[in-house]
């Protein structure tokens, strides 16, 4: 699927997933599974919901608890090699109707992991899932690394924030730490009632239960949707290679599409559902960014990573395992 | 002082000084005293140390408690037009000593104030005391505001997210914000115990007490001192100036002055005291941003404040100053 595939290197390493259970983490557990990884993961629930992602958790160490239990992420971190971070709460629009809890979660959460980590010897290397909504609003395309970051959302500034964090530690103490940007990502795993976040699987899910897509505008907002599979590779390139260390990377297809094309590739791909068109609401459009296309050229010099899977082709996908598992 | 003074439009407002106990607090307090402004203090502390702060804070109407206190602070900012959002922990160093909790006075307590400020109808405005510890290190001088921002510190960090929450809560509801980013404060009012923030102040005192000076390293490292009275000036300028209004204006003389020149000075006015040279120590080399002198040529362009005190002129009135007071 991309150049940059780790070939070998976590048989046998100890990875820590924090958020392990949400949408990203089961897809990198199964990666990791695949890989014969010694794989931790710290989360809030369990059995995880869906049901179906259990057996993908067999083996596994669980830690069940908040990323805020300093007691509980030292345990969960001992030993390991690297840490992906990927606990956290999701969602621009919630997080400015909750800023209080966002910053408690994102900011405070990633604080008690580098407290932790500062005291163990050796220190984990951290890979973190950052977020394309750390950049300022429309600004000229691509977006490269180095745009200006004044985000739309708490959200995005707790992202910010935690970037920061990261790299003050690696320069403090020599914490090594792998920052990834990553646009709209879909696939497998993503949960249905976060239509927030992941727009494609729920435009799916939509379409799939003979519901109309609904699209704010004219729907000629540029997005850049990746699937889930391409991040993950992303990551674990990330986790193994040396020049990531210290670098914040743009994760995306580079390639823009409109919201309406993506829904309509959806219906096609469904062969069912409408499109229904809608006055921006005003929580969406108070977080709207305007069009976004990233750079994607850094990821791939270093790391080698380019994500290839056509949107329609990863649409076409996702349906079909949808429809695989009768949801 | 200088040419951006506001000639009157402070008398009869009301203004909350958050922090108004602290050095910048207590400055402003007596700057605003003299307009005839409706004051209103949130502090800590009651009576203020030093005792003869007490005199300044007649008159003015105090609340006692902590920023975070969410009841506290709707109380406190209910009816004024203006915040000054001076309350805060300072100091880079001890920020990486206790992260948590310059998390949580200083984001969560700027978090708990604008989510009061956002429940007002009307919306006050708020003035912020920013940092030039939000900058990346080891800039090109002058450093601009569009400079890179990857602090050295939390302390620095949390100062860059307040930052983002005042530019965001301005974007999404409207409530009016204007940043100053201040560089080396110097003058009355500063604590004696608080020389990892105010080393001007300290090393007025050390000499005075007849103890040496400690110049880190060769002591060649540029800052740029300014007096606080010229701060407050700024402070009150943007305050009152709708140019000022979602803005980030650097703060500062201007000029860039080596960390041993500013310790003759001080020697030379106090006519007293030695240079001690040490080796730079781990905590403050890890945190040494290397020579920062500020372009302060937005403030000027926009509100027309100028800093005009030499620094030697500034040392010689803090030192009679502290000699009046019997210190």
């Amino acid at each position: 699927m991309n150049q940059g595939r780790p070939a070998g290197g976590y048989a046998g390493k100890r990875v820590l997933i924090t958020g392990g259970l949400g949408f990203m983490g089961l897809n990198l557990v199964t990666a990791l599974r695949g890989m014969k990884a010694d794989i931790r993961v710290l989360g809030r629930s369990w059995p995880p919901d869906p049901e179906r992602s259990q057996q993908i958790l067999e083996g596994v160490t669980f830690f069940k608890g908040d990323i805020r239990d300093a007691v509980l992420v030292e345990e969960a971190i001992a030993g390991s090699e690297l840490i992906f971070h990927l606990a956290g709460k999701s969602g621009p629009a919630a997080s400015n109707a909750s800023p209080l809890e966002d910053l408690d979660v994102n900011a405070r959460g990633m604080l008690t992991l580098l407290e932790a980590c500062r005291q163990s010897n050796p220190m984990p290397k951290i890979v973190f899932p950052s977020s394309r909504l750390v950049y300022s609003p429309n600004l000229p395309l691509p977006v490269a690394e180095t745009s200006p970051t004044v985000p739309l959302s708490i959200y995005g500034i707790h992202k910010l924030v935690a970037e920061r964090y990261l790299l003050l530690y690696q320069r403090l103490y020599g914490l090594q730490a792998s920052i990834l940007r990553i646009t709209n990502p879909y696939g497998p795993f993503q949960r249905r009632e976060q239509h927030s976040y992941g727009i494609v699987n729920w435009f799916i899910h939509q379409a799939m239960n003979g519901r109309p897509l609904t699209i704010y505008g004219d729907g000629s907002q540029k997005r850049d949707y990746v699937h889930v599979d391409e991040v993950v590779q992303a990551l674990l390139a990330a986790g193994l290679n040396d020049e990531a260390n210290g670098r914040i990377f743009n994760v995306g297809s580079g390639d823009g599409v409109s919201f309406l094309q993506m829904a309509e590739l959806i219906a096609a791909a469904v062969a069912r559902g409408s499109l229904q068109y809608v006055d921006w609401p005003a929580d969406a459009a108070r977080v709207e960014t305007g069009d976004f296309v990233p750079d994607v050229s850094m990821i791939q010099t270093c790391l080698g990573w380019k994500a290839t899977t056509p949107l329609s082709t990863g649409i076409n996908e996702v349906v079909a395992r949808y429809r695989e598992l009768d949801w």
